[in-house]
């Protein structure tokens, strides 16, 4: 019934590769199927203005996508002059998501910046950025741990994040662009591997839905975000 | 145990006072407690370029805050040249949320742009404009329909939102300022009057939260909702 | 003759309402007839950075219009990612009347922003934004030196302002927005409650005026302004 | 009494030079003592969109400053990205004041832009760009009418500009930067050639002024004006 | 000598690796050395405004840098708002040097944009850029002429570019950034397989350049695309 | 041949005038032809962020055209809000050139804004921008050596800059404006008095071009610049 075949309740096939870049204190290309996200995380002795002398770090995103990244090409943002609100809600989406999992003390006033960049989309960039975004913070910060910049490990979880939606009246995991641009219903799902909830973005705007759709939904991004923290822990080797 | 003194399940005292503006198509001022978020609704008989010759309508939304709304003054977005990441994800939900219950082909190649300018914040100004939105959309809806712009009225159902949060570990109903800078997780739900969701949008940056207080949450929404419904039909002289 | 029916020396109904705003150090809803400005005084122990070390103060003003005051919405300047010529005139000007009448030395090294955004629009906006601001400025000095921030208060008149014109070739006080709209010529004073001038703006883009023209002009600014003066010490309680 | 050894009333040395420019339709070189302005005139044989199939014209001013124009170099505002306040102020000022003396009409669907930049400045930066661009803007016409594009020379008296203080407590004429950066009044006004008022702007911020003041001096800029409008016509060889 | 060991006139190995996009009509991920580019090449069967109705083409180029392309962070250029001059300068480049060896008559009215995206940065991105971009180019010119949508492959001849400098008073060929950083004089040169020469920009900030080193470098240029020209057609299967 | 009748290898009418600016340490309105340039030079005592406490100073170089310096008018790069690519890369061209000719240590922590406005243009404008601005430059640093500011002249050698072109297939010396349009191709040299070369800008869009003709306008661009090296001379009274 799926355009790609998929059962409900399948991923596409996930890859998470670490290592990609040559500078960044942590790095994962992230692939769910056809959609490829560069994510990496990179290292300042310092925190934001309004964050000094309070002993504490900050973990933030920044999210951007190539303009040939789509089927059609887009404009740049930066020949725009202007970021769009749906990159903006991206990366606040993605600072968000890695903060709530680490402990921004035991991080001390460093500053970790996850980038997102988008090499090529099929739908659910976000929740590859996410994913793949944990997996370059907590190489990152190993590395601190390693350099004695840090004395503790400071990720108390890890995070990953996945969308689903009804399609054709189905609850399905891990929508395509096919599916996505076809799909009435689309919600991301961010979640810890202690088995807590992050962040709920659901939204109906082809037709709105209902309690039973959304908790089916809610039961497949629970067993999809199961696979992803396997594969996480496998790209960190653990 | 909640700063205000409310029952965990107890809005705020709601008022939706219609025809605030003299040459607004439709007006509401909405209240929630000390929240007050003016939202008009404007007509006008064309639709975007993109949209043009498919016989469709387009509802939208845009928001701002004046500058003292809150207790210490923030910059004007004008002067400062762009509209914030927050300000972006607040006017995109308005807009999808009171698409989600028109009926676009009924409306025409008509456009309605609903503004929603806070006036005094105290918490929950998004679910404020969407309720009072609402309200200025149905009057514009009406008056279309007098004025024999459009024959059918085209809202299908009433919007409505409102906030949750788990404060002190316990999950309450309509988060007013005090409230949710100290609140742990925040919810945001869009409900329709047919009983269906159009949004959820759940942060835990605090903390992750459990599907048991998410569960929590969304009932408290529905007995919210159920009430911010009866208001507005109140309001409307239904 | 006046399409209101007013005699040409006649203001519109003038109401300055204090204490609308919950957080504000001053405040200030002022109403010249169909035309409501919020006007907000808001306080920092601080001055702007070319001003540091002089112990003096600064008093400083914002306008903005909200999309739909007026009878066809118009862009909001926030989303269009800049203020017009016009409103960076008129707050210039807010902000030179009003420290017209302020010592600022007696202010020390704090500033106070009066932030004047129109509700609604029918003419004169800038003048009730000076008459208002004015008010809500005083409250704020009031406060200042009733919490020991200042010693003396730092105002040394009042500052009113009315706009006058020349309608089918009579001169006329406090036009509105149709005998704006159709008016030949245009004219602003910003006066002192010890009968000075700070402040005249008078245009002739329909036709030019004559020096009898503008001495009529100036006589019915004095008549308006001495009524806004007794307004403003009524709603300062004074 | 006056730095420069000026009787009160006598304007500085004026200078109109034309032909200034090897390309634009009209040009004016215009000396206010040590301020000189650029003043060129642009025709294009269109209108602004909103203008488009009125039959009419339209005459427009844009205003800059070399960044060096002054004692010390101010910053560039093409290279901050905006223009400041007080240069849009200025500009639309001598957009204004040029079509007050213009018939519209007669232009036909023409706009005529006027810019006037400032080469060096030593006070009164706008009202030399008023009187030099009333040249450029003349010149401009009579090329119109002997290119034949129009038939009737569409000016309808002469615009110029000059502006007055309070020095030391008296009313003195055309101020130079030494009196105007100490001046406590200051007022700048657009005459016509048959003696009317296009434009007034008197400003006090450092101290309010009087009515008799006022009077003082705009009799003092009649005097200056017509020692303009004969510069004027000896410029344009009339 | 040289910090990698290479002789002066070896360039590093270089790798153009065709199809890595699944959506670009034509693409290539140049390697020269550590630095990575990404270029993709987009059809649009239009051209710009100003060429609309000539019955030509158009080709142009962007290019932008991922934020952590580089040994430490930059900041993003979307985020900032706009694009530095040096990457306007570079882009300018890329279009330029692609324009030169494109017949645009034979084009049609079809533009091809050329993205190049620095995925990770070791000195030499321009140079990458037009190497990889004339690959990404020429697929997608074989790819119009093979849909039909034009009847002659436009490009006249290859056009590739390399850079070189003088380091430690040695002209040496393919600067990587640690020869690139202290390099005293750079020159980057765009060549044309038919032995021609379509731009040259030599520049030497740190210490002027005599006529025999120039010449000693486009030797060296000459010989680097001979190289680049061999790797170009391998990739392209001729 | 060429349609200004000069021959080959001949400048325009070559004119630097000093002294042209009240207020700028060095100014120097450079005119190659109908080209006219007025380059200021403006001290400060201090240097950029990224440079303090090194003990050197700093050239840098910005530049702007007056909107009717050309035939037909351009728009404001300052209402626009950007300064345009070519803009940017010539500013860059000039502080680059400026620089390599000055001992930044022996200017001390003093910083030097060459501004480059060019009142009239046919063609040129970068190259009479470099030659005047060396002018500007050096009289600054003549001023800052007699006000004891410094105390050793910082300019190692004198800069100036010349383009040349193909033009009906032969090589021409000093382009103007209908050589520059029609031209093939066009190179700029940056040259220094002691006989090095600076910077080298050749492009050939219109077609590429011969290591002979590069030869061949590298020779007269050293003819060219040995003449205006004559005339800096001269205008300094050297």
């Amino acid at each position: 019934m799926r355009p790609s075949g998929r059962a409900p309740d399948a991923l596409r096939t996930i890859s998470l590769e670490t290592g990609v870049s040559a500078y960044a204190e942590g790095s994962c290309l992230a692939k769910f199927g056809n959609t490829h996200v560069l994510c990496t995380a990179s290292w300042e002795s310092k925190v934001p203005g309004w964050m000094k002398g309070k002993g504490e770090g900050w973990v933030t995103g920044e999210y951007g996508m190539l303009p040939r990244a789509t089927h059609t090409r887009g404009s740049r943002e930066a020949a725009r002059g202007k970021q769009s609100g749906r990159t903006q809600e991206i990366q606040r989406l993605i600072g968000r998501s890695l903060r709530a999992v680490t402990d921004l003390k035991a991080l001390g006033e460093n500053q970790i910046t996850i980038d997102c960049d988008v090499i090529q989309a099929d739908g659910g960039t976000r929740t590859a950025s996410i994913t793949g975004g944990y997996v370059a913070l907590a190489l990152a910060c190993k590395y601190l741990v390693k350099e004695g910049v840090i004395s503790t490990f400071p990720l108390t979880a890890q995070a990953a994040a996945i969308s689903c939606g009804v399609y054709k009246d189905t609850p399905v995991l891990d929508l395509d662009y096919p599916e996505d641009s076809e799909g009435e219903v689309d919600a991301n799902f961010v979640m810890t591997s202690d088995g807590n909830i992050i962040e709920i973005q659901g939204t109906g705007e082809e037709r709105s839905f209902t309690r039973d759709e959304f908790a089916a939904m809610m039961d497949l991004a629970s067993k999809g975000c199961g696979e992803l923290f396997e594969a996480q822990r496998k790209a960190l080797g653990e």
